[in-house]
């Protein structure tokens, strides 16, 4: 008897052999034929039943949800829709699943409903694609950096540091919430907290990474990120996985290089590694854009935009023209856009970034040289004195996917303008001093991992992308 | 000339070839001989400058930790311990390092003033091995799960629930610490916080996990858990990296053979992939232990104890027998050990499991069947009422490294033991679904990834094998 599972027997030609499977069953039909799943593959087997000679009561239990023990052989299937089947010898239920109760019956399903029951929004065929293409994709990152001579780094989650700025944090507490130790001038007194300081949940972990990148050279962190921002929108989530490569002596082109090409390995990784997955969400997001106005359905299938991002430049584009272009864009002239483009200066909205990708160039872009002003205080300063070397990556659909820069290498220019910034130094005393010994050109970028889920699976809601969202007035699970 | 770094120029016979290269000074002697490193290899190249035809200003400037860019050609070394060196043409110094407030002298520095200087350490030899091989190790835990079929899975960090009892949590909030928002009984509305009810940081992704097994079959997890205990030893961190596999129809033998298989695996992956660190760690240790007394001294150098992992099968002993043993060694009759071994139903402590390790089986130990009343809620209730299925690997020098168990999937029996420790069986509704919809066996473990590292590479405070470590009173950088 051979323990196996389903996408195995799917691709056997073994027929005859007496097999061992064990999954749930997905639906039963005509008292004699289990689709059975195990999650190894987004298809289900048939195991065929001998109904005459089965217990009825045993057949009763038979139920969209139960987990099931099936021992038969492998046979041809002379049904439509699949090769090979199961003539089960013997069925066993493992655990019983009441049809009345099962949250999850064998039809269309909102999303709506399927994140409050996330715990088992998994069982369906959605989800189970989904979730199995980030599996994918998450491997294909660390497959990338690694054979690409890049370190893992583990930034810290916890951090004492509040400067980069990127967004609102959490706060990280042992003290009592209801009686917090004071300080005689009534101030909390964090000395009594469990790390004697302020703590808060990263933002990033940019600046610990170039620490790293200036001795090993390459590094990339792969970790949970947090931003406490009230954004209940569909690209949000308060705790959110970040890819933040740094690489030492890299310039801004270099860097603009590596996340052309690292996006376009991880995607052409799937592409060849999650094809029936990918299959069923290009189907999926057909019917799903069947029920839209023509206007709003996309001009491309989800497997033809993934092939489109592996084999297209990337247009690399000034912020400086990309503004001449929106200021005399159509639906600038004519009020269409929410933000009207007035001036150089002003700070891009995701309906700009999607029409110099969708509209104008039809193609990925990756927007560079931006006003210092709108951005990070660790961005190189250009020699205008007024752009800094940043770089964002837009794609069709979701606008920013990745956003990067290279770094103030010069030690006094970084200093002024973390004093113009009212910065404390002394909170970065450690990161200023990668400028004091040995500072070298370097860069990186951060990309979010679940907007590129979302891009990979064509999922609306990044809620859908992630096993337990965490927004604005949910941690549930 | 071909932009190339410090491991491909090692390897290579390419002589005469122009090349640049971009590094870090480790030392500079005789005004001749430049260390370069690049954090490619724990390896420097040799640089050879033509100090007689160099500005004296500029030879000045080649101090340890100075970034450099060299151009030159590639040549046979005739000098000792390395086989090709570069004969500089040109020299530019990138960044330089004032040798008088450099930290990091090119001399031997105590762990304890690394750490302080955890920014920096990096740039040291042992850092960049242990580093170098945390990241091998993380890629060889993904690429063995990948290989076998388990999809990785991002488990919460944020929770609500605060159920597993695994220890001590940090509390999360947005609420204002010096006048949070409260109720008309007094207590704190947590109505007002972020996620609208009081959230912690997780101290494992088990529970999540396992809903996620209960339908793609096999998973784990690879990411950051949180422990709020104020324990100052050389093996808790307040967050560590924590990999935890979960796969439905697997039984507690199943399990072990899983473990054992895994944790083989990826010390067969570094020990082939990162010959070189391992080398310079395992002399490193021997150096190290020179200065112990002889019988504070392993009886094996690290090279030797990661092959001794590898090549011997995991000692497979239930508790009971354990206890036997315990109660009846010289240790405990001689009262040596702090914890002597009264009866069945002890705990054991880290001297027990050492003791059974390193002096009785000499060799890796998996006990199995503890105790019901000393484990976790959710282990598997043996048929005799009191013992769980439960196993702990152990291993030399470190004690427990892996914790599991086949886990409880009667729903009954489930329900009846939360209702014993009074846990709100409410705050677990989702877990239980898993078992009241198509329940199975299923099992799975939890590894400490910073004590798997601390056993790889041999160092003996865990703060020293994560970048950046959070202890009690310590969340710098």
């Amino acid at each position: 008897m051979i323990k196996t599972n389903v996408a195995e027997l799917l691709s056997s030609d073994k027929f005859l052999q007496e097999i061992t499977l064990k999954g749930w069953v997905r639906t039963f039909r005509a008292n004699r034929f289990i689709a059975l799943n195990d999650g190894s593959t987004i298809h289900n087997i048939q195991c065929v039943v001998d109904f005459e000679n089965t217990d009825p009561a045993l057949l009763k239990r038979i139920t969209t949800g139960a987990a099931v023990a099936v021992t038969g052989t492998l046979e041809e299937s002379l049904g439509k829709g699949q090769s090979v089947e199961i003539k089960v010898a013997t069925i066993e239920i493992l655990g019983d699943s009441n049809p009345d109760e099962y949250p999850i019956q064998p039809k269309k399903h909102s999303f709506e409903y399927l994140r409050e029951n996330a715990h088992l929004r998994i069982r369906t065929n959605t989800f189970g694609a989904v979730m199995r293409l980030r599996s994918a994709l998450s491997f294909a990152v660390h497959k990338y950096f690694t054979e690409n001579g890049f370190y893992n780094f583990h930034a810290p989650i916890i951090t004492g540091s509040d400067a980069e700025g990127a967004g609102e944090m959490f706060n990280v507490s042992t003290l009592d919430p209801l009686n917090p130790p004071k300080k005689e001038d009534g101030t909390i007194d964090y000395s009594q907290n469990f790390f004697g300081r302020e703590t808060n949940l990263t933002v990033s972990g940019q600046l610990e990474a170039e620490t790293y990148a200036m001795a090993l050279g390459k590094v990339y962190t792969f970790g949970p990120t947090f931003r406490a921002e009230n954004s209940n929108t569909t690209r949000h989530l308060a705790e959110f996985w970040m890819i933040e490569p740094e690489v030492a002596f890299n310039n801004l082109d270099d860097n603009m290089d590596l996340a052309e090409d690292f996006i376009k390995s991880v995607i052409s990784y799937v592409l060849k590694n999650c094809e029936d997955d990918i299959k069923f969400l290009n189907d999926r997001l057909i019917q799903e854009e069947k029920g839209k106005p023509a206007l709003q359905r996309s001009e491309m299938t989800l497997i033809e935009r993934l092939n489109f991002i592996v084999d297209n430049n990337f247009k690399r584009v000034s912020y400086t023209e990309a503004i001449d272009i929106l200021r005399n864009c159509k639906p600038n002239k004519k009020k269409k856009f929410q933000y009207l483009i007035k001036e150089w200066g002003a700070d891009l909205q995701s309906e700009h970034e999607r029409f110099l990708v969708e509209k104008h160039f039809k193609c990925p872009v990756i927007l560079f040289d931006y006003p210092a002003n709108i951005k990070a205080f660790y961005m190189r300063l250009n020699e205008d004195g007024k752009t800094v070397r940043a770089m964002d990556v837009l794609f069709p659909g979701i606008g920013e996917i990745v956003g990067g820069s290279q770094r103030e290498e010069r030690l006094d220019v970084l200093q002024q303008k973390i004093k113009e910034l009212n910065i404390d130094e002394k909170e970065l005393w450690w990161y200023l001093d990668t400028r004091k010994f040995g500072t070298a050109v370097h860069s990186g970028f951060g990309l979010g991992f679940e907007r590129l889920v979302q891009f990979t699976t064509g999922m609306g809601n990044i809620r859908d992308v992630i096993p337990y969202p965490r927004t604005p007035q949910n941690a549930d699970f």
